[in-house]
């Protein structure tokens, strides 16, 4: 049993993270699937799928991290493209663009303090797309 | 067909490491199952999932490498709530709190220096659970 | 159904990126299934399986960062079995070496300029092995 669920929004870029908690949770509870797998991918390469708890200090420290990991100049892609964001890129690289976290009674095995972001690498707005597909029985 | 094997342990915190290679071996032995997907899914938000060749000088070395990339001072989180661990969980989205190996002829598809474990990124010790879930034929 | 297919490839090591769209698209098609998950596995410890764009700025991107992120000197792992590879360990264990992706309608959920790729982080050449395991209906 396979229900997949794709969902559009937009972004302001530049570190914005976006909580699908609230998304995986409508989708698991409409595929009324009892346990089984919850893929989450974003087809966007300048961008990430994680893990983090919630909060405004973390949604500061994240990208401040990101900062310095993957410091936005010096890159080939920005000589080649000259769209200046291979650090986006380079940051979606690092971070992995899917997330899958299996389920069991109908609740996926998370924590209370552990919800499932897309993080926005880009360095411009965009409309972005996630596909949450859920398999099970 | 679905197994889902829940796991709870105790760990000192401040970069221990966890072999769950046993564990694993002894789900997928129990399951009876002989091609498909393993999920290894933490419930913490200040832990990580990932491989590694599990032996003295690594063991050493993941934790010396995270202190590096996320050093343990200096994040919002801290301000906020006051548990010093925002490194901790800064750790753990980075990580990655969940990993997948698919299966076949009973075996995961796991070199012999590769090893699934738990990495507890926080500052005291915990009582920690992971699922681990395998589904297939 | 599943289906799984075992690639063997030689590598370069130090850095070579080797994509694996062509190998993924390849055994969707053959496995015939409309929607479901692929799971895409190394058995290497020290190699890494993620998405990129799969251009030459970003090929040379990605093996720059990893130095700065994980240099090439100063592992335990170095001084245990002389092999001088500890940093190769290390950015596998970073990067993870699994990725996951859902499809529908025959097609994998990935963008027009994001690859699945396979990187060798070793300090030598190396025959190499990945897994693609398709699961679906």
């Amino acid at each position: 049993m396979i229900h997949t669920h794709k969902i559009i929004f937009s972004t302001r870029g530049d570190g914005e993270i976006v909580d699908l908690s609230g998304r995986l949770a409508e989708a698991l509870a409409e595929s009324r699937l009892n346990a089984g797998m919850i893929t989450v991918c974003t087809t966007g390469s300048t961008a990430g799928i994680t893990t983090m708890e919630f909060e405004p200090g973390l949604r500061r420290d994240i990208p401040e991290l990101m900062e310095k990991l993957v410091p936005r100049k010096g890159y080939h892609h920005d000589a080649t493209w000259g769209d200046g964001n291979g650090f986006s890129h380079l940051r979606s690289s690092l971070i992995g663009t899917s997330f899958v976290v299996s389920f069991s009674e109908g609740r996926p095995h998370l924590g209370t303090w552990q919800q499932v972001v897309f993080l926005d690498f880009d360095n411009r707005p965009r409309e972005r797309s996630v596909v949450i597909q859920i398999m099970g029985e």
